[in-house]
């Protein structure tokens, strides 16, 4: 049986609709950009005011060297007063804004283009599709602002609605963009305003993409959806299918997904098309990675 | 005394050359693009087969969730054969592929702009100059690659050798590209190649700038200096003066550094001019981050 | 000016009252053992349940090498089947049950022994008095059991109560048991229960010791003081000195302090005196390790 | 077919051999002290000279407040001059000196009391046979020097040495000391001092027990074997059997086994007998602790 994108570049592929990213489509992404406005889509990575799930940890900087360290260089040509200070990281592969990798999620346990999910070890990681594959990308981005579309007083959709392909294209035609082939699709649903609205009050129902919207989507060859909530799907799940969008975009079209992007700022400028670049740290064999996307309206 | 660039953006400024980055200067580093062809400049964060400095750790990454938690999510509509897997990552912020912030490097006890090097606390971080505030940025980008400028056999710069102004000023005219306000200037002199060609000879000579290269950039309002280096500057340090580059660009001007990035592919395309995205993670209070650079020429 | 037991075992004395523990004393100490009961005093590192200070992080459990893993050794000799399973752990010194190295706290910029605060660095750690000097102990312990000496229908001491040195000396008479030069003192003050009673509401309130008890202990040559809460000493502060007890007992007089000891099984025992072995991790450079000491009345 | 001590203390116990130290027991290992002389087995946690198995990582010490943070406590009643410096720690639940709990190892696919290797679970550890179901103990141990008695002029064992059931009871004999139930037996092969007289040569080979050695152990129903090397058990593996010796003692008898114990100190002292007490982290879920044992002679 035909799944999706399975097999489309070939069986050994491990980059999914990264391959739709050719010289030409990124040519034309950079020549998308109008105003140079930059807009960096990462939420800070921090232990407190930030979402995060109990699950994942809390995010940790701790300092590596300090002012403590001075002078521990002097016999090295250190002149006084010179000195530098460090830290050392630790997080969730999947904390705050990130991005999934194709190893992340599996259904018929089996990943995008077949890869059964034995294929992550714990020690090692994962030997396909980890994050490491992706590299970096540039594309074109298209910015779907949904709470202004939906109407309403607040600067959210309300939690736990199905956003539908109607309500993508609708938005689309009301910002007057059009989605192609190749794009990365960012969905404002306004969870970060909500969440920052309603401090301590986080919980697992958001508004964010049903079954049809994600086979849309998938049917217009957009390399990746970006969403400011947890899982860009709609929480509680389609059909009550857990990680169900995840397993029609991730897994059947190797599609990839960015999470607890920031969306507001390109929002309020209505800048809603321009260069994305998403950069994941190269970790091997990791199943997701932190990002802060450039996006150049 | 005036010191570089201080003051130069306001006594409260915290994003140093950045500010050089106007709309203007972006748009015309994404018309700069003239292939399309992307390359991710950040080399793997793993524990062994890329440099590494002792002092920093090995960089992890575990597990967090895989296989062994397969069902754990029945009872929440999780269909069988669906789960994700997932880890947390534990590296140094100057690991590998890195930019450093302004709070890195202090020289007479003060970071850019004058402030006290008593601004990073251990517990709390970098109450100023942290990475968070680099929020991420585009720009045009030039390459200089210098071991087909300097000629010989290796595809790598002498180690120890101090790259001057001149060298960088004829490397530019030998390939045809221009250094501008705004650029970021990135500077291949082959040591990654040497390091892997050289397995397990690690050692701390490198070749990379010195004084009168770092003022010459200074003066041509570079925003950042990338290299494929440790320290952007030549070790043995110039003129013996430890972090003696780090205290020109970074501390005096405001200028950045990022080190360790992967050169190779684009030199070997001859591909000297283009945009670069930067996106350091916004970790709160720290003091550099993981990058990887995307560079469209 | 004499400062407590500054000077009195040696100017370069790194472990306090540690000395007082000669083998006659700890043959004593053995000769205790009456019922050869044994009690772990320490409660669990986990992420939740227990009380945990925010600053200091969740503690993290991580799985290293798991089933996912199976078959990883083959080549090795490794039958089918078999296999090992191995974790990370992240957690502060400080974390649940813990005991102070003589680094952890300063007054007047100096702790035990006159040794200045800059002798702890960033990136190297305690260069002296660092939990490694430790070792690891065996004393008698002496029990004193709070809640049923104050009375009342609680298990607990009033959060916030001041506990004197009459008190000390009235439970003891009441318990019939003796303090002793060279002992470990066990002070259950029912602050655990309180917090298992009440989940959810940790705040900083606790009884524990004042500045009279404490001295009054030093005057008696206790090697440590443990307790069940989180500092030994009352919060808010007797005579509101921040780590005021501290500065007496570590500072001043190289005494230990054991913290989060859970005391009440051998308190319900009535098992009042002992044998107790306290074992620090030799992290070296440390300026605390989580403990788990063993009892045995 | 009955396994082991499988079933002899309950088809759901978890605490294996540890159930034969009875109060009379541990009375009777309290009666063995002598000299009230202590010493700390645990080796040093830190990332160099010690040895280490790669796949572990390296252990990191990071401080989380210092020097640097004076000051930020004064609003609470804090004098000039008062602070603490504290640590977060990062390593491996089986580094340096540890324990293994029985969730550790697995044979034919099941550890100790037939629990199926599928209890350990990535994100939530082991659901049984975790290392704080140990607790904590105390015991008595016996210390047997094998380099003087295999005789010759190295103070340690050669390397991949099998050590027989002959070789312990010869010893012990040697040394006129006895085996008894509940006993924890301590090995001294001299692989520490073979490692520290020859820095940068670790390597896998090891002196340790092998099959016999191990099921005569089990026979005498000791609780625990520690020994001063990675894995108790020789390597090569005895029979090519990886873990074999594990699967003899933790799989089939729930014996417990201590590794990187540092023995040199009695060894010297020739005391061969006492009070031992063993106090793993309690942290939940984990397969193994790293632990500081106390040796009371």
């Amino acid at each position: 049986m035909a799944v999706g994108n399975w097999g489309r570049w070939g069986d050994d592929d491990e980059r999914g609709a990264l391959n739709l990213l050719t010289p030409d489509v990124v040519s034309a992404a950079a020549a998308s950009v109008r105003t140079g406005k930059v807009y960096s889509l990462g939420i800070p990575i921090q232990a407190s005011g930030v979402p995060l799930l109990d699950y994942r940890g809390k995010p940790m900087r701790l300092t590596l060297q300090d002012a403590t360290d001075d002078g521990a260089y002097k016999d090295f040509g250190c002149h006084e007063g010179t000195g530098a200070h460090e830290d050392v990281m630790v997080f969730a592969s999947h904390t705050t804004s990130h991005m999934d990798a194709l190893i992340h999620v599996y259904g018929d346990y089996k990943h995008y283009n077949g890869v059964p999910y034995t294929e992550m070890r714990a020690l090692s990681g994962a030997a396909r599709l980890g994050i490491e594959k992706v590299e970096g990308f540039a594309a074109r981005a298209v910015l779907l602002d949904l709470p202004p579309y939906f109407g309403g007083s607040d600067d959210w959709v309300e939690l736990g609605r199905t956003i539908t392909a109607d309500d993508l294209q609708g938005c689309a035609a009301r910002q007057g963009v059009e989605i192609r082939a190749g794009d990365v699709v960012l969905i404002r649903t306004g969870y970060l305003q909500w969440f920052w609205a309603n401090p301590g009050e986080q919980g697992f129902a958001q508004a964010g993409i049903g079954f049809d919207a994600a086979r849309w989507l998938a049917s217009k060859d957009v390399v990746a959806v970006g969403c400011d909530n947890a899982a860009v799907e709609v929480i509680p799940f389609d059909e009550g299918d857990f990680l169900g969008v995840h397993k029609v975009l991730l897994v059947q079209h190797g599609i990839y997904m960015l999470e607890f992007l920031n969306l507001v700022a390109p929002a309020r400028d209505q800048a809603y098309e321009g260069l994305i670049t998403v950069a994941p740290l190269k970790v091997t064999g990791a199943t997701g990675s932190p990002i802060n996307p450039i996006f150049v309206a």
